[in-house]
C-alpha cells in the first residue's frame, strides 16, 4: 500500500528525491478561508534549510517553495493546496561512486531489497530533503491551529551528545543555529560540533516538542489514540529511534502516587501524563521527546559490502550534517502540528465553519 | 473519523466495553488456507488473562473466544474472521461511586470531555480488558507469519519498577507470572509486588518484544515506516509511554562511528539499529522497547474533582494489577505481529499464494 | 487489502456467512447520544428478513439482533457498536452437492479462482444474506439521520420484471410484500411471480431511493463526490448491474436546455440531476434508481462445468427468492443512509455536538 | 476527510484548479521497474486535451506534462511519481461576472454552499480541466497493466445525443475526433454538432469503456467489489449521472435463464454480466457504460438566483464542449485502469516482482 500520505482529515502526500528535478506535496483537507502565502511556509522553510551555519550541510538552496493551487484572493478555498520546491544545487556526481555500494546505517541495503534498485543520488526519497515538504506543510497547519483555536507549537534541542540543555529562554530558540533552549550553552555546543567534524564523526541528539492551549477531549480511546499517532509521526522522522510522551521512559519506575497528575478546580497540580491520558488530550501541555541517531554519513572508514556481497571499505563524502538532530527541531513541529490538526478535524468536522446547514435556496422542485 | 481499526491489509476492528455484554473483534484479510481452531488463540488469550496470579487482578473470567465466521473445515477463508468473548464476572455495582467522580490518571475526564458522558463500569472502553481482542487477533497473525515465514515473536518483561532483568533464559517467559526471562529473579519481583500491594501503591514497567527472520525490505520509505507503524502499535497500548527501536534513547550520545551497524558477507557486526533502517527492515532481529506508566487504580487517596468541577478526594477500589505491565507482554507480542503482517501483505498481496493468475477457464464468450 | 468496511467517519465491517454460525457488524464511528436499543434495528430487519411471504426464500430466521457494546443506559457512547445475529436455520446438506460445482451466474468460480477453496453451503460470504448487517448499521444511521437533521429516506419498488409501478401512495411500500408503491398493482405482481416459480425461472428488478431535507454541500468535489460514492454503495449490493442518480442514463438524449435545473428565489424549477451536482448535495431530494439481474438460483438446467474442468448440467435447489430485487429495497435504503451519514460527518466532525471545546477543568499544571 | 485522493495500493492524488497557476498530480504505489517517460502519458493528455477540434472548448493548451519525481535512468523506483502541468490559456476575465452568480447545473451554488466561497474563475476546481491529471495517471496504469498482464483497456463513445454507434471498427477510434467506433456515423455527429452550437445548446452522450484480459478472481466480496469500486470511478467523472456494468438496466426485463452467462470447458457462452459476478472479474472482458449529461455552460439564457438570492437570467459565455461526454473516453479509461491496477496490487502485492524474500545478507548481528 502506497506508504507516502501523513493524515486522514489533512491529508499531506510528498513526492521528490534529493537529487531529482523537485519536491512537492498536496495538502488535502485545509479548511476554506484560512489567509495563506508562500511567506507564511517560507519562515519555518528557512529554519530547516541548509546551509544556515557551519554546523549543518554546506548544500545551498533557497527552498524557495511555490503554491500552485488550493488559494483564492489571498485565502483557502478548501480544495488541495499543491506546493513545489525546485532543487537547484544537486552535485549528483558525488554520489556515482555508491551506486553499487552499500554504507552503513544508510537506507542503501534497504532500498534495493524491497524495490530492487534505488536512485542513489544524495539517498533519493530516503533523505532528509523530503522533510522540507512536511515542514511546509506543518506551517500551514499552525497558522490554522494558531488562528482558530489558539494553539502553539514550540520545539527546542535538549541534549546534543553529552551536552543536556536546559529550558531558560524559549524566545531564543528559532535565534540561533542549534535550536537551544538555553542561549549560554552555545559557545560548547559550537566547541563540541568542531571538534566532531574534525574527527570525521557524527553523534545523536534530543528533541523536544510542546503544544500548549490544546482542548481535552482530542485523540480516540484505542488505536488511533492521540499519543499513538504522535509516535507514529516522529517515528516517522529521519534517524529517529525512540519517542517519549511525558515522562516516558521513567515512568518505569515510578509510583502510582507519584505518577498521577492530581486535579483541582483551579487545574492540575503536574503534567508527568504530557498531556495525553488514555488516548485523549487532557487539556494540559502535550511533552514530546524523540531522539536522533547520529548521521550516518561520516569520512570515518567503515565495513560494509557491494552489491554483488562481496567486503568493502566505505567513506561517506558529500556534504552532511553532523549531527542530524540539530535541523529536526522544525520538522518534530510540523509533524505535532498536522497530528493535532488531523485530529481536530476528526472532532468538528472539515467545514464546520461554513454554513452549509443554512442553505440559500430553501425551496425544492 | 472512527479509530477503532488497525491496520490496511490485515485490518482489526475490536469492539467492547470492560463491563458490557462482551467484547469482539473482525479480522478482515487473512490469506485464505491457514489451519485454524479456537485453540490456536486460547493460548496467548490464557496468558494474558486476567486472575492467573495474585500479582495481578482478581477479575476472575475464563475468556474464551468463539471464531463465528471466516473459517471453513479447519481453514481460513480468506473472509473477515468474527471473533466474540462473552463477559462473565462483572461486578459493575463497584463502580457505581465514580459515576460523576474523575480518577486521577485515568481516562474518565478526557471521556467525559470526547464523548459527553461515559460507560464509567470498570473503565468501560478505557479498559485494558480490550487487549483480549487484540491478542486474539495477533496470535492469527503470529500462526501465519510463522507457518509462512517461519516470522517467531518473543517478548518479555526487561524492568519492572527498579528491578532490571537479564535475559538468561527465553524459554522460561511463559512458565512464570512475571514474564520474566530470568527465572532466578523470580523471587526478587514477587517480594517487590508484595510490598507494593501492601502499601496501595503501584508501579511502572519495560517490556521487551523481539521479531526474528523478518526478511529486509518490509515498510515504506516516508511516513508508513516499518519503524513508525511499530511505533504507532505500542504507543496505542493501554499505559505506554514510551517506545524504542533498537537502542533507542542510548543514541543521543552515541556517536556515528559507534552506532552505525557495518555489514560483512556473514552479516552485520552488530544491531544498534534494532532491525530497522530507513523506515525498512534490514533483516536483523526487530527489537523493540516500551515504557509502561503504573498502574492508575491505586488505593492511596488522591486529589481529584468531580463531574461539577468540585474539588474531592479519590481512592479506587475494585480489582486491579500493581502492575499493568506484567499483562502487557502477550499484547505487545500481538501489536509487532498485526504490523508485521501488515506491511508483509502490502508486499506480497493478500492472496499471492493463490492462483488466480492461472484460470480454470480460458476462453472467453 | 481488506475489503469488508463501508465508510470512513461512519464505518461499517461485516463478517459471516449464509450458513456460518453468526453474523455480525461493528459500527464504529456513531456519534453519542443517540438514544438506541434492538427495537430500532429490528424493524428493518423485519423488511429484509426471509419467510415474509411466498414470494421470497422459505428459509425462516428470526434475525433476532443483539447489541454487544457501545450503548449505556440506553443511549450510545461513541465507541464501536458491536452486532450480531446467530444462523438457526442453516440446512447446510442441501448444499453438498455444489462443492465441486460452478452453478452459472453465481460467485462460485470467482471465489475459488479468488480463495482458492470457497465456503460453499448457501453461497458463503456471497450470499445476500450479509446483507442482514447492513440493514442493521443502516437503521442506525438512519435514526441519527433523522432525529439531528430530519432527513428521511425512502425505498420503493419501481418495476419488477416488464411491470412498472407509479408512485401512487409511499405510505403503502411497507405494507405489501413487494414494497410497490402503487397497491393497485400487487395482484398482478402476484400473478407475474406465481407464474415465474411455476417456471423455475427469476427476473430483474428496479429499486428507487430517494433521500429528503439533505442540506445543499454535502459530498467532496473530485474522487470522494457524494453522488461517486452513492454509486459504489449502490453497485455494491449483490445483483446490482447499474445505477442511476436523477434523470441517469436519461440525459444523454436530453439537451442542456432540458437538463439543467433552473434556480429561483422559491426554489429549483426542476431535479433532473436527482440532488447531487459537481459531486456535492444540491439540497433537493437525491433520487437514485438501480437495476437488479434476476436470481441465479433457478430449478432450469444450466450448462457449467466442475472444479476440474469439466463439461455438466446445473440445477440449483435450495430456498431462494425469484426475484431477488424485491427485498433489496431496505437494504437500498441502509447503503443510502450509510452514505450519507458518512459524509454528513466527514462535513460536522464526529463529535461537534460534545463540548470538549469548552474544558471542565481550565488551569494548567 | 480529505477526498481528493483515488485508489489504495496505487493511490492518485491530484490538486489544481481551471485558472489557477497549475494541475498536477502524485502517484503513490506504481510498482518499481517500469520504463516510463513523459511521452507515455502525453499521448494519453493529447486525446483528452482541448481544442483538437472545433467540437470541442477552443481553449488551447499545450497541457504538456512534466515528471518531477519517480524514475530514475527511465524506470519508476517505486516511490512517488510526482506529475505537474502548468496552465498557460486562461482567460480569467471572462468569468469575473459570474462572481456572485450560480449558473444552473454548475457547481456554483453547492461549492459556496460547501465552502463558503470559491474559484469562480472557469468552475475552479469543478472544472474538468481537473482530469488531464487522472488521464495522465492513468496512462502509468495502462501501461504497467498492459506490460505485466496483458490488460488491454478500449474505450469509444457509443452514443451522442439521439445518433447511437454501431462498434464497427475499434481501430478508428483515436483517429477521428469523436472517439467513434463507426467512422461511417463521423458526417451525421458533425452535422448534429455543428446544428447544436449554432443554438448555443448542448447535448448529453453515452461512452462504453472494455477491459480485456483481466484474470479471474480481482476484487473483494462485499463493500470494496471491483464492480462497486468501478461505479465510483465512472460516477467521479465530471458529468456522468449513470452507470452499467455488462447488461445495466437491460437486467430488470431479463429472465434468469436469459441473462445467466453459461460455462463450458471452451469458455463462457455469453457475456450478460459484463465481466464481473459476486464483486469478482469472471476473465471475461469487463464492461462498463455511463451516461454524461448535456454540458451545462450554454448561451440560451436561464433563470437563476445570486449569492444575495435574487432572480437572475444567466447567460453562460466562454470556451465550451457542446458535448462533454466527447472528451470522455480517454477519461473513462484512465479510471477504469486505475480501478483494475489498484485490486491487482491488493492481489499480488506492491513488490511481489522484488527479491526482498531473498536477501543479498544472510547473517544477523
Amino acid at each position: 500500500m502506497a506508504g507516502n500520505t501523513f493524515g486522514t482529515m489533512f491529508k499531506v502526500t510528498t513526492f521528490g528525491e534529493s537529487h531529482g528535478l523537485a519536491l512537492g506535496a498536496i495538502v488535502d483537507g485545509c479548511p476554506p478561508g484560512l489567509e495563506l502565502t508562500e511567506a507564511d511556509l517560507q519562515r519555518d522553510l528557512d529554519l530547516r534549510k541548509p546551509g544556515t551555519s557551519k554546523h549543518t550541510t554546506q548544500r545551498r538552496e533557497p527552498d524557495e517553495v511555490e503554491i500552485l493551487s488550493g488559494v483564492f484572493e489571498g485565502k483557502t478555498t478548501g480544495t488541495p493546496i499543491g506546493l513545489l520546491i525546485r532543487n537547484t544545487d544537486q552535485r549528483s556526481k558525488d554520489y556515482g561512486n555508491i551506486k553499487d555500494t552499500f554504507r552503513p546505517a544508510h537506507a542503501d541495503y534497504v532500498y534495493d531489497q524491497k524495490f530492487g534498485f534505488r536512485d542513489y543520488r544524495g539517498g533519493g526519497r530516503s533523505s532528509a530533503r523530503e522533510t522540507a515538504m512536511r515542514v511546509a506543510a506543518g506551517a500551514i497547519a499552525k497558522k490554522w491551529l494558531k488562528q482558530r483555536y489558539g494553539i502553539e507549537i514550540q520545539g527546542f534541542l535538549s541534549q546534543l551528545g553529552p551536552i543536556k540543555l536546559d529550558v531558560k529562554d524559549l524566545s531564543q530558540v528559532y535565534e540561533n543555529a542549534f535550536f537551544s533552549p538555553d542561549p549560554d550553552a552555545i559557545p560548547e555546543l559550537e566547541t563540541y560540533m568542531t571538534n566532531l567534524r574534525r574527527e570525521g564523526d557524527s553523534v545523536g541528539a534530543k528533541i523536544t516538542v510542546v503544544a500548549k492551549n490544546v482542548m481535552p477531549g482530542l485523540g480516540e480511546p484505542v488505536f488511533d489514540r492521540l499519543d499513538a499517532d504522535i509516535a507514529k509521526a516522529m517515528m516517522g522522522i529521519n534517524a529517529v529511534k525512540g519517542v517519549e510522551i511525558g515522562d516516558g521512559f521513567d515512568v518505569i519506575e515510578q509510583k502510582g502516587t507519584q505518577h498521577r497528575d492530581e486535579m483541582t478546580p483551579e487545574g492540575f497540580l503536574s503534567n508527568h501524563a504530557g498531556g495525553v491520558v488514555g488516548g485523549l488530550s487532557s487539556g494540559q501541555d502535550i511533552v514530546v521527546h524523540m531522539a536522533l541517531k547520529p548521521t550516518s554519513s561520516i569520512t570515518v572508514p567503515g565495513k560494509s559490502i557491494n552489491r554483488q556481497g562481496e567486503s568493502i571499505d566505505v567513506i561517506t563524502k558529500g556534504r552532511h550534517d553532523p549531527c542530524v538532530g540539530i535541523r529536526a527541531t522544525p520538522i518534530a513541529e510540523a509533524m505535532l502540528a498536522l497530528t493535532l490538526i488531523d485530529h481536530l478535524l476528526r472532532h468538528r468536522g472539515q467545514n464546520a465553519d461554513v454554513t452549509c446547514e443554512t442553505p440559500i435556496i430553501k425551496g425544492q422542485a
